[in-house]
């Protein structure tokens, strides 16, 4: 049971704006990005294959909530380390906190999603909150209190 | 006085993933368009021209926060109502409420962003935060709070 | 039957990159914006919609080459004229030009782009080229040479 | 001397369309990641940095053309290695070829793209085209004309 996942992304040309910085919203990209490999490091996908994963076990994991703080800008070619937490893990919903690190050692930002598990109903083709997997909700547990506590308290 | 501002903008192709729908991440570039598209509605611009204001008045306005619901996707060439409203107005901080709305009357997301007015120090080189000028709080005022109640509230 | 559509797109703060000009990734995106808005001004989208077009007439528009040729930056809150030209229809191609002219009337940039008529096939999954249906090909023309000419030859 | 730079990427949820594919600029962005990556390679940055370089030495290196023949779709998760050649370095232009592989094996795209080595001028503030610097110039060579050959002709 796992509820930590770390990876390293660089800040790219295209990732900046005329401030000089990290544009905020990619901040975002980088927060799903820690999410999906998290997933794959568990041996599984965020998108179930349509080839593997028969249509009445496949599930889908939209976020119902994206939240950040900002607290120092990332430039280009900063290598951040993501550290992605799992808060909480519900019936149908996981939440996670997410924290990315500059290189040395100060918290650039700290963030919140919240992803939903879904199905399409094959009928009527809408997405409905559903219990997550057993193959998904076997791999991981949600963090210690003292991890998820805010950096600066501890 | 103003502390609301509405635009719209289409989804566009590229805003969408193979989820078919709008990414998430881009939400938050909707919001930002509707806070620069209401500082021009203003008379003003998010960046100051470094031709027109002296460095000694030249502010920036980078994000501290920004979060956002998600209730409804928003599809391929959809057109969104982005519905601005100034929920504070502080002596060094502005923080918005932002709802996207569906053409059908639908909320698609519900977003705040709280945006500190910031000063480049001639030596540092650092940002640090300042008061808002006069000549952008002599325009904004704070919505009243029955505009910012939740809609679903209302 | 048309050969020639303009919009106007404003250059968004998440346009930019640290070089404090817009992104060259970015012009492609606007030149697919000019595509998509002058398939709407035909009254046709790019997406044949399932629930409007049965499964055997629906096709797909990816494109096979695009390219830039970029003449003078364009900056934060430029709105740029996006002028596109059909360079030839063929039976299962469209081939554009587009011109990204700047507000006082300098050529930003230039580019190419062609798109292939697809559909996806029942069985295999795969797409594969096809006929340009009537609905479409019955709306567009090539422009004539003397638009297609490069703009400094004029 | 070096003429070859090969990288991996991985597509990202946020790199796809509701086509199920790459959005095609994203190819773009991943060109300029394995540019970016090379230079990087040799001990430089695209980005010279003011605390580093005098400002009479700092150069930077615009676009000025850039173009992609796409072959095969990329999906989500897929693994792609970017492999980027020198394909000419004149005085003051750098040309390359860049490919980018499926992990089969399979040519997915290929794409060309033009820098120019440009100075900020200190009095006008307009870039200009200079001759590249020799601690660049020193590090690049082009490819043998055997390695520039379209694949398919191999």
């Amino acid at each position: 049971m796992t509820y930590r996942f770390v990876c390293t992304e660089r800040v790219q040309f295209s990732d900046t704006d005329m401030a000089g910085i990290m544009h905020f919203a990619n901040f975002f990209r980088f927060m799903e990005r820690a999410e999906h490999a998290f997933f794959r490091s568990l041996g599984l996908s965020i998108w179930d294959d349509p080839a593997r994963v028969p249509a009445e076990e496949r599930v889908g994991w939209p976020r119902v909530h994206a939240s950040c703080d900002f607290r120092t800008p990332l430039r280009f070619e900063d290598e951040a380390e993501i550290e992605l937490l799992v808060e909480e893990i519900r019936s149908r919903v996981i939440r996670y906190v997410i924290r990315i690190w500059k290189a040395d050692g100060e918290l650039a930002a700290e963030g919140r999603m919240v992803a939903a598990c879904v199905r399409k109903d094959a009928t009527t083709g809408r997405l409905r909150a559903v219990d997550i997997p057993e193959r998904v909700r076997s791999k991981i547990d949600a963090a210690p209190v003292e991890l998820l506590r805010r950096p600066e308290a501890v």
